[in-house]
């Protein structure tokens, strides 16, 4: 069997076109769109629609979806929630469509929606991710894409992509393709003890002002709190069932 | 007196027009502009005009200039000479001007041409960039440009960006500024004792076939061996004299 490669982009800014097709993605915003997916996903919401733009989720609004979302941090004042995590904890979504935009988490996705399995991804469900991927006959090439902060670089999607690489390469033989992914590794390997510590002194913690949004960021740093994988596929986020 | 920033770019696709103006530049391209720039500077050479394309090159050879350069690593067959550092040791380019293109690093030093300055570093004037950027009345803004590799992140220019960040706030009160000089420094405190080792493993590394450039590279992982810093203005690099 050929060997399997592994590729990370540590922004949507540095994926070319020709990196997507035939390729497996797992996309990651870890504060917060991707934790908020899985969480939602998680507490039985059906399906969410990402969304580019925010008068996308005004035309959605106005047939009745719930709409979820933030531009910088802040909810949108027409939509029914937010993008924290928590808001995707209630009963009353469950089995429901919601549609779905934010500053870097959803145009990430939107970006390789081409490539042949576009997974989401946290610390959340790592380890089912990593079973996921080592169990299936997949892509021999899969790639992480970090959603990143304005299309920069940003730590905490790359610890993430770090601990994929990490642990993939612990239970399988995996050529690491680019040296983002030896760097993500190494910063993983490094700080995995100390993820929140860390994170603390990164831009994004440091601008967050409210409680209840730094409640959202240790949330999102937990690992493995949610046994599953939502896909993204036909334009449209639902459970992975294989 | 107000507290000092510092900006990593990991690469010149992440860096936006309004990081430019006012901001101090130091631009990186570890295998092997800026390491061949700085010995160049360091055996003599006068000017070395930084090209865009390889057309540009032409015409200054056609003018009857030295001229030195390469395309994926390897030397451009009408140039004077390739980019290796060792071919700037020669006696015979002494006073001289240099017309140079390259991959990657270039063309990032001509994108941020509008700073208040652009200095070229490497592990090979390492000290000296932190004596200057330490002791001078500057702009209270640094950045430091990774050229990467074909706008892709690259693992040497990242170290070294961390090698410059972690020295710079060993000596005074400086902000990182965003998160990529915060993993940058964090993956040069981890490997600052095993650079060769870690880059071994890298992509540029790999593809190098040639024993000859396998030397350009461990070469240019030498710390501070030219305490000579060159300065791009005006269009031309030279000796930063102050």
């Amino acid at each position: 069997m050929q060997e399997q490669t592994i590729n990370v982009f540590l922004s949507p800014l540095l994926l070319q076109v020709e990196d997507i097709e035939n390729k497996i993605f797992v996309v990651a915003d870890i504060f917060r769109a991707s934790s908020s997916i899985i969480t939602a996903i998680n507490y039985g919401v059906q399906k969410i629609i990402p969304l580019k733009t925010v008068e996308e989720g005004l035309t959605y609004a106005q047939r009745g979806y719930v709409t979820a979302g933030e531009r910088n941090g802040t909810k949108i004042p027409q939509f029914s929630i937010g993008n924290s995590p928590y808001s995707f904890m209630s009963a009353s979504l469950n089995g429901k469509t919601v549609a779905m935009t934010t500053t870097n988490g959803t145009g990430a996705l939107l970006k390789v929606s081409s490539a042949k399995q576009v997974l989401i991804g946290s610390f959340l469900n790592l380890s089912s991710l990593v079973s996921y991927l080592t169990s299936q006959q997949l892509s021999k090439e899969i790639c992480i894409l970090c959603a990143g902060s304005k299309g920069d670089f940003n730590l905490e999607d790359t610890l993430f992509a770090g601990a994929l690489v990490s642990k993939l390469t612990s239970k399988r033989e995996l050529q690491l393709q680019n040296d983002a992914a030896q760097a993500a590794a190494l910063l993983y390997q490094q700080e995995k003890h100390n993820l929140v510590e860390v994170l603390k002194h990164c831009s994004r913690f440091e601008k967050v002002e409210h409680e209840e949004r730094k409640k959202d960021l240790t949330y999102s740093l937990q690992e493995d709190i949610h046994p599953v994988i939502p896909v993204f596929r036909n334009g449209f986020i639902s459970l992975l069932k294989d």
